[in-house]
């Protein structure tokens, strides 16, 4: 253990590739005296407690937040409102309330209201992730230099943000406070809104009738390979943003469907000069998120590539 | 030098991602006795002397493919009828022509008429890249388990398309033969159109009122950042690549704008059912291109993930 706990018992609430990041890390960090976990599925809990990550694997929501100082949802948005209603008659006095949900303002809207007086509620989103789900997939590192945003509604105790504060820069996290709505705002265009330009490409590519789909799987490397794993997100998780952060998602892809008429009008009457122009100030943007590290500049993401003398 | 060489004079007009790329991995591998080199620039020629990868470094096309057996024009789409008609009175009889552009038919139509009777046509395009482009930016693993498509015309030696097909095998590639048509809408699909997607959304993200470009770049973690990769390929070829393809393109758009349409009504109407089925079936669309080795399955395509404790 290299750092005092912070909090006494956490309990996470679902153990999916969020909770069981943050239980590895909060483990390999010593920030908690005790990690309790839930999981919906006997088969999700057998293999948890197997993992030995955590002190306590219940079946119960209402028995792992009882004498918890730190309660985290790690479960899909839709999901968050009902399990405030269920574990709200058991929680602590003090005691704070989050969850790592990709959408703020519905899960304010859903979750405050059944939280009582004297309880902490302090939502959060760590931006981070992969396409990767289950108990197994998630590992200590993934927080690390990515935002975690916390979205506290007026008035909150500042007390109880700076605990949460804290425990997820001791997770690797820079953490970021803002409104819930800015938050769903910006969320729109950097993550929901790709996402789903994602999954509607791929799925395009699947349907086509001049092009097999073997053809589409060989061939992915010229730049389709990268929408498909955005694609291959959890599809729980995603359904569950873009019905909790419609009205933002609907006005980025009114903006991004003008931009593609621009763009399309352009190929169409040969306008080469607009295209070069627009590809020209894109790249820019790339070397803006390289140079803040949040990507690596490395050919390729660092895929893996291999010696050009292979064994036969 | 591991194998007897292919052939023995090879001329590579341009020297970027993809010509620099065939240079290293042709020399490591003893593929030719003799590697020729052409770029515009004079900085881009007095780098390439200065790597010291190839046997000469010359400002002439003309001169480059004189006496050559294997000319691979490594340029945008648009600079290849041109440059056709320069070096085709060089040509030696017998030598085999090819180049490396995204686009098929348009090279065949803007190339072959200008090359001479005797002399070898057989287009190629190597599935593979990265963002980066100049002398610097190749390395000799780059074609390594990718597709190299050949899209020789009717007629063609099929002596000539074996020699050719055996040099890109040499260089790791795994090598498929088409015709031009089908070619480009394969490419349309696989490359371009994500190529397309991907420039309209970054472009999107930078134009927002209510989002700054810096909270565009800090949060780009959430999905974003997959796409500025592509958004930051080299800004020539890809207009060329668009305003060569533009029929492919055209239709491949036409069926993704449908299939927004119909995510976009789903939301709209709280469709819960058909954002779920959609997004289980693009899974498994990822799940075969990780199976067939075009792309890793590790988390975050094996991005650097810094271990949890930092020195400070």
């Amino acid at each position: 253990m290299s750092t005092a706990p912070i909090f006494r018992r956490v309990a996470l609430i679902g153990f999916g590739l969020i909770g069981g990041s943050i239980a590895r890390a909060a483990r390999a960090e010593g920030l908690a005296s005790e990690i309790v976990t839930t999981a919906r599925s006997e088969k999700t809990r057998a293999r948890v407690a197997e993992l030995g990550i955590v002190d306590r694997v219940l079946e119960s929501n209402a028995e792992a937040v009882q004498d918890a100082d730190l309660v985290i949802l790690c479960i899909p948005v839709g999901a968050c409102g009902p399990v405030a209603q269920e574990i709200a008659p058991f929680l602590k006095a003090g005691a704070i309330v989050s969850d790592v949900g990709s959408v703020k303002g519905a899960i304010v809207r859903e979750m405050a209201p059944h939280l009582p007086q004297g309880v902490h509620f302090v939502p959060a989103h760590p931006v981070a992730g992969t396409e990767h789900s289950g108990p197994d997939s998630g590992f200590a590192e993934l927080f690390i230099n990515r935002w975690c945003i916390l979205t506290p509604p007026d008035g909150t105790d500042p007390a109880a943000v700076e605990a949460l504060r804290a425990f997820w820069a001791a997770l690797g996290a820079r953490v970021e406070i803002m409104t819930p709505d800015h938050h769903d705002l910006v969320l729109a265009i950097t993550s929901h809104l790709p996402h789903l330009i994602a999954y509607t490409i791929v799925g395009t590519a699947d349907e086509l009738a001049q092009v097999t789909s073997s053809e589409v799987i060989k061939f992915s490397a010229g730049g389709f390979r990268d929408f498909t794993r955005i694609a291959a997100s959890d599809p729980t998780m995603w359904r569950d943003v873009f019905l909790n952060n419609k009205e933002a998602v609907l006005e980025m892809l009114g903006t991004f469907n003008e931009d593609l008429s621009k763009l399309t009008r352009a190929i169409r009457r040969n306008d080469g000069e607009a295209l070069f122009e627009h590809f020209t100030r894109t790249r820019a943007i790339r070397r803006g998120i390289v140079e803040i590290g949040q990507d690596s500049a490395a050919p390729d993401f660092g895929r893996p590539h291999p010696p050009l003398k292979k064994a036969e």
